[in-house]
């Protein structure tokens, strides 16, 4: 490994924000997992979560643009089991979910800790989980189809969420804890 | 058809931008293609311009969700031809492209009649394209991976675009000229 390379680890784990992560509730479609882990690294997001029964799935394959060497991606079974995992660890959880209680997606404040959590393609987010979600947020439609591509609207926010950061300078400083960012480091340089 | 779907037509076509555009370079997977017709629909986008040449891709197929209804695809055999009309008909073109010159995407004027050219999937934008362009835009990555899926990099700076124009009240007066409003409403409300 040359130090140039060593230096961009490094510098990636110094702008990664483990207070906003990634939820898919039964997104199964490979080539939009690909599109939302690659999305996920770009936009500084270290931890992405999926549901995915391994009844209904299979095996979660590896993405083609080998992205989710840079994601660290956590599997469970159930959405219910998954939101009340981020909860406890003290994130909120937002369902990108057209409702009566939803709001415009540029109203939301992402600097606080926050999980963005994905419908399904077809049948989108189910009640339950939106039940249980803080709060719900929408990206405006001027057109005639009724959704965006489930990647495309992960894209839309979290570009959002990014440009908040930024401005609010939380991509400066470390904001992973020591030992996370030692143990990744060591991971990424060591694979 | 309803009075209601009637309605929701002519909304939808009152919101059209005609000077905001989007010209896929050589991208050609089914599923990319599928995701910007969708999201061009979404973001009041009137016209797409592909160059799909026949001989390489085949015939450009109906896309799943039947976003291509509401969205003009105009076929181009030439990158060099693609551009150049578009530059006649009084918009800049700018390539979502990584060079020297590129400036952030949040930093252009997309208020300006503009189409956005887009590279292909591996290969990117070529070094043609590029120099025909007025400006090359890039939403900056904070991770490893070096570019984000084309549909995904569309809808970040179409949807950067969609929030200038509405902040400028351009959804708000009908942007259409008067023949093409009535000749595309006869052709939604009469398939
Ligand atoms: C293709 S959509 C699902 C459509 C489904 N028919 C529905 O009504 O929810 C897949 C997921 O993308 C996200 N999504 C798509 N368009 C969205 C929008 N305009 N606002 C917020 N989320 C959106 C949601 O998480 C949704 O569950
Ligand atoms: C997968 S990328 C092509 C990658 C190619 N290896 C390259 O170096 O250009 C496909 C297209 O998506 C757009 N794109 C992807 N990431 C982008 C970014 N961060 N900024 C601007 N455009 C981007 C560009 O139009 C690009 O040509």
């Amino acid at each position: 490994m040359t130090p140039e390379r060593f230096e961009k680890l490094q510098k990636t784990l110094r702008r990664r924000q483990p207070d906003l992560r990634v939820l898919t509730d039964h997104v199964h479609k490979p080539h939009n997992i690909a599109a939302i882990v690659r999305t996920c690294d770009a936009m500084g997001i270290a931890h992405l979560h999926m549901v995915w029964p391994h009844d209904q799935f299979g095996h979660y394959g590896k993405t083609a643009s080998g992205s989710d060497r840079w994601v660290t991606v956590h599997p469970h079974q159930t959405s219910l089991e998954a939101i009340q995992q981020q909860k406890k660890e003290g994130r909120k959880v937002i369902a990108a979910h057209f409702s009566d209680r939803a709001i415009d997606f540029r109203d939301y404040d992402y600097t606080q800790p926050t999980t963005l959590l994905l419908g399904q393609e077809l049948f989108g987010v189910s009640d339950e989980s939106a039940d249980l979600c803080d709060e719900h947020v929408v990206i405006p439609m001027q057109g005639m189809v009724e959704s965006f591509n489930v990647s495309v609207a992960a894209a839309i926010i979290l570009s959002e969420a990014q440009r908040q950061r930024q401005q609010a300078g939380m991509f400066d400083e470390l904001r992973l804890d020591q030992k996370e960012y030692e143990t990744t480091l060591f991971q990424w340089a060591h694979p």
